[in-house]
């Protein structure tokens, strides 16, 4: 089901196996008086992604916090292409794009399911803290796995 | 100041001469595509009252739970009278109505500052949890001193 | 007052044929420093189970605005009896508890899905709005299907 | 690339005589279960100030959007430095660095204000969209009155 999407999203992306889709349906507490989703609401959605990306590859992100590895965002850059509207079924689209000693950067494609209309893309860089929530070298195992999984 | 404000408001809330006031102005984010505030963000507010009366009253809410006593909202009334719109300042008066050996309940008015309409009122009981998040009964000094508060 | 509203919350649910049912994951955003979801959500959550109910039985309640009829809420209860946390999968139970002229009443039941534990219950009362914000008769065809499809 | 950013956003704050600052204080539901404010709401915090800088600078931006210019947020990012947490009183910092005739760019810094210390630093792009939620040219006489109070 899957494949037919990743032909349908351009550039970099497309090219990853590894990219992982998560599903979430625009909610009305979403919108704004503008009649679309809110656009703070994108970087919630990413998160979405994030989590389900890491799920898959590796475990729940809530056992990667339990393990003393917590992932802070650092950057967040968005560009909005479209309009997302209330009970629009959405569809993000999430790659591991760098994996470095302390830090990760994830892309997403946030497209309309209905027409495959790219809504936005954007990228996350976090940093790895540890429990005292000071910057850490990411675990070796954990940054072994991130990188099988990371994407071109 | 709010004198005048404690005429306007009606019932129990009016005779309390510890309520308190806090003000917020709607924000963007918190409309929906009704074009008014969306409703959840009411206990939003409800809780930035009852934040500022336990400071104003006791101490910071954040010390609070430094000192092992989390608060945890156990129910949650609202009754919405009339729409609260973007950038529409608005007052929430807080009183403490009740406080038991492991409960406690504060009573909230929202009303529109421009014109004094009130918007929404509220009732939330929260109770006592130690740190490991079990039910606690409220420690004796921090119960005395809530008790000192209540309103009638 | 409760235990009453107790058992027919419940004893409704478990006989209502016309229930719907919706699931949702726990969002890294829906936590607060507590560790669990903070309360204000689950609003949201009985609000994607209400779109869900009228989706299924009626049509999209984005269709339902665009007719010319918008549902605020006038009220809404919420009982928590257990935290739900991050990455948790929710159950919301959602039926259709009382249809009036001008009024709407729904109940909730959000539990988790992993152990089946009953997380919170809830009601929300909604009132129906004309083009103007200004309360209105649910117009008579759409009140004879909430009607039908309406939860003793 | 945002080594030149930080100086242009760094000098152009401090020089700008039309910068605005709002101050806000971090909500209990806007933090998450990592003790800290969630990255998303800095966005939030951002048009908060937006808000207050059109308000001061030129008129309510409820009145813009009345006059039938909606401004859409096309473009967001933040660079997170350090963390803001619970009921922390935050300062943001606004100006105005880029008007074309389609578009203007904010500039923000995001600072504790107990310390001073500088949490985040953001820029957000807008698009102005006439009533048909379409593209359209910045009015003349709006777009004369943002250019002079824009920075440099």
């Amino acid at each position: 089901m899957f494949p037919m999407l990743y032909k349908a999203v351009q550039g970099i992306n497309s090219r990853s196996v590894n990219a992982t889709v998560t599903e979430t349906r625009v909610r009305y507490a979403e919108t704004d008086q503008m009649g679309v989703a809110y656009h703070a609401n994108y970087l919630v959605w990413c998160e979405m992604g994030r989590t389900d990306f890491i799920r898959q590859h590796i475990k729940s992100y809530a056992e990667v916090e339990r393990d003393g590895v917590a992932l802070a965002v650092s950057e967040a850059n968005v560009r909005y292409h479209s309009a997302a509207r209330y009970d629009e079924l959405l569809r993000i689209h999430t790659t591991l794009t760098d994996v470095r000693s302390r830090a990760l950067t994830f892309s997403y494609l946030i497209s309309r399911v209905a027409d495959d209309e790219k809504l936005a893309s954007a990228t996350t860089t976090l940093v790895a803290l540890g429990s005292n929530h000071r910057p850490i070298s990411i675990p070796a195992e954990l940054r072994a796995r991130l990188e099988a999984v990371a994407g071109p």
